[in-house]
């Protein structure tokens, strides 16, 4: 089974990765551009009998820094989204 | 508008990044973990009225290096994902 565990900066924390990002397409000339925040999309295989509770425990002890990130984490095969944090 | 730009690595691309999450997972006692694939998750706000051909541009001159990655743009508003590259 495939996972895929998008994690993203809460609001309200600052985004340097993001903030440089939005220069650099300024300073290309791209116009438009409001605002940018950069994330982490970690794909994941795994055994199809994983728990749940496993991948919970996996985002919350290794993937994403809940301080200061949240973490959704979608099934790929049944594409089924869990918002969580 | 919201716009998610997904970066991800091509196959065959080695990923220290995800064999790192691998092994830190394994380390931890999860179980039934095969691969890990490490990308990136940027989210842009935009103008409305921005061309999909400046979006591209934008991916393929900055966002992504299309030599070992691939990019999806995904917009948030109508969630219309359009695979590229």
């Amino acid at each position: 089974m495939k996972l895929k565990i998008y994690v993203t900066l809460k609001n309200g924390v600052l985004d340097p990765q993001g903030k440089a990002i939005h220069h650099a397409l300024e300073s290309l000339d791209f116009k438009g551009v409001q605002d940018v925040r950069a994330g982490k999309l970690i794909e994941l295989t795994v055994d199809d009998n994983i728990a749940d509770a496993d991948i919970e425990a996996m985002c919350e002890k290794l993937l994403a820094n809940t301080v200061i990130e949240n973490y959704a984490i979608e099934k790929v095969a049944d594409s089924a989204v869990q918002e969580t944090a």
